[in-house]
């Protein structure tokens, strides 16, 4: 990997902790009983290929999914250095019976590693694992810690509709800790649709952030960060509602004993130990968040290769931030103290 | 009403357009069919009652509750020439077979007028319509405006489930706008509780503004205000998550053609022609929200006299914001526009 030291726009140092890997084909699955919802990858025109579920084309990706080659072309223009590949959140397959999505896992984890191995250090995996079982999770991040060498997982906002922040997640985000292996939090089947009025583009638009913000709200109730100082866990498109939510739920602390009792320490100072990315296009409102969480807790997000990504993220950050320090350490020192690839 | 000019901390010439009304009495139901979920009063310790509903004390409140004066002695040092009153949010039983429910608001809204009759100027009317019900709602409407003389109403971020932008409200608000009754979106029954941990309190800390985010967003995203120009429209606890869900929905905007179609308009213009309140409790939120919304479209709320509320309103304006004619914009002039009360 070489990451320079310059930070103007346009120099390629940045690091992307958010992007995404649709493989080239997807295994079949091996057992008795297969999934109604066991995906597969299908044919389209030209360097294009379907993703299949349950019958219907969930979206259709080009080879910028599965390429490294491909991808790292494209990097250079975005400013990048390194980005971190993680599974497109659907395949997260949490609803899926535990073994079965524990082998597809296996085999995305697989493929992630593949084309990290083939990058020259340019990609750094980002694995998954099946959360909806404790044990075949805490397996398969043993696996990619230790086999793979993996730094760091992907998980969703929430398994199953239960936040991420549930007390009986704790004891997987212990190993996270006792691993070194930080984790990346991706908004994922959201709460709050019901109240969307328009086209389904208003899913990932609003629905997304709302939910990564309450996820990240779960966090602070828990005291998760606070029971495993050493977790490293960052929140997916400038972690979505929290910072609108912060103050409200800080206030709510100094009013209502049973959240003082619940919060052992201010939710804004939890919040000021958690990671976020960048990924809010908009200059002001990446401000608010550097005021909210500090210079030290931002790192690049582009949800790169999908329409929705941000295709500038090095130039997003020089313009909102002018102190060249501060907009190194958002474009390349977070990151690779977030990866661990200092 | 006597509103002074001067805008030093310390003055008594705020207007709070968010604040809440329980009666001292609640009415019997007339009819043969009393629903489960009627609400009544209850004698507790001294100066205060309790809500019930369903067997339940829903909450307990004191007598600031009801009595103009012992509302009016709180105002002068939190600062406040004028507070407009509404219904405690609960009691606007839009799940309750429409016509008890028209029964109950009618009395809600006479309670309220009498109030504002007692204060001298000091308390203005905002009344509340059966919502579930279009024609109800509509008759409810022309009473309020055309008997009581009110200038704005209160309405949930959703009703029974359906964000308050969805088409089928569309010709009670054509009315609002047509009478010139500004209508005030309070959070109520809210989305995403589902990820909550953590106690009940964190329902008006977290999910309030979640909900009242995605119900101003819902406004945006059917046009609502481009269509009503003259349409008043203001959100509860500075618009909830509205201001962190924007940019993601411009740029959304940018990117998918469905969106496009749909929002004629930039959801960020759209946003600056709506109002919200100042009830964040944190400077830096705030001036977030004026760079956001722009210095006509903010206004004192405070939520009294529950005890989540903030009791020093005109204080956080002046602490959050130094240009002393946005100052006075924010504390006075722009709820008085809101209001009609110029």
């Amino acid at each position: 990997m070489s990451v320079t030291h310059g930070h103007a726009p346009g120099c390629a140092c940045g690091i992307d902790v958010h992007a995404h890997v649709i493989p080239h084909d997807l295994p079949r699955y091996v057992g008795n009983r297969m999934p109604a919802d066991w995906p597969s990858m299908m044919p389209a025109h030209a360097c294009h290929r379907h993703v299949v579920i349950k019958g219907s084309v969930y979206r259709t990706v080009s080879e910028r999914a599965w390429s490294p080659s491909r991808r790292i072309a494209d990097m250079d223009p975005m400013g990048l250095a390194v980005q971190a590949i993680s599974p497109m959140p659907e395949l997260l397959s949490y609803w899926m019976e535990a073994q079965a999505a524990a082998q597809l896992l296996r085999y995305m984890n697989e493929q992630i590693a593949e084309m990290a191995a083939l990058s020259a250090g340019r990609l750094a995996g980002m694995g998954a694992v099946p959360l909806q079982d404790l044990d075949l999770a805490l397996a398969e991040l043993d696996y990619l810690a230790g086999t793979l060498g993996f730094k760091a997982i992907e998980v969703g906002s929430n398994v199953n509709g239960k936040a991420i922040g549930s007390p009986e997640f704790a004891p997987f985000f212990a190993a996270c800790a006792a691993l070194g292996v930080s984790v990346f939090v991706h908004a994922l089947k959201p709460a709050g649709t019901e109240r969307l009025v328009g086209p389904d583009k208003l899913l990932p638009a609003l629905a997304y952030p709302t939910d990564v913000g309450l996820a990240a709200a779960s966090v602070l109730t828990t005291n998760l960060i606070g029971r495993h100082p050493g977790l490293r866990m960052a929140f997916s498109h400038g972690g979505g509602t929290l910072a609108s939510l912060l103050p409200r739920l800080e206030q709510a602390r100094q009013v209502f004993p049973a959240l003082r009792d619940a919060m052992l320490e201010s939710p804004s100072e939890q919040a000021r130990r958690l990671f976020y990315d960048t990924l809010v296009f908009d200059a002001a409102t990446l401000r608010h968040l550097l005021d909210r969480f500090g210079p030290t807790q931002l790192m690049i997000g582009t949800d790169y290769p999908f329409a929705f990504h941000d295709a500038r993220p090095v130039d997003g950050i020089a313009q909102a931030v002018h102190d060249p320090d501060v907009r190194a350490q958002l474009v390349t020192h977070n990151a690779a103290r977030f990866l661990g690839l200092d």
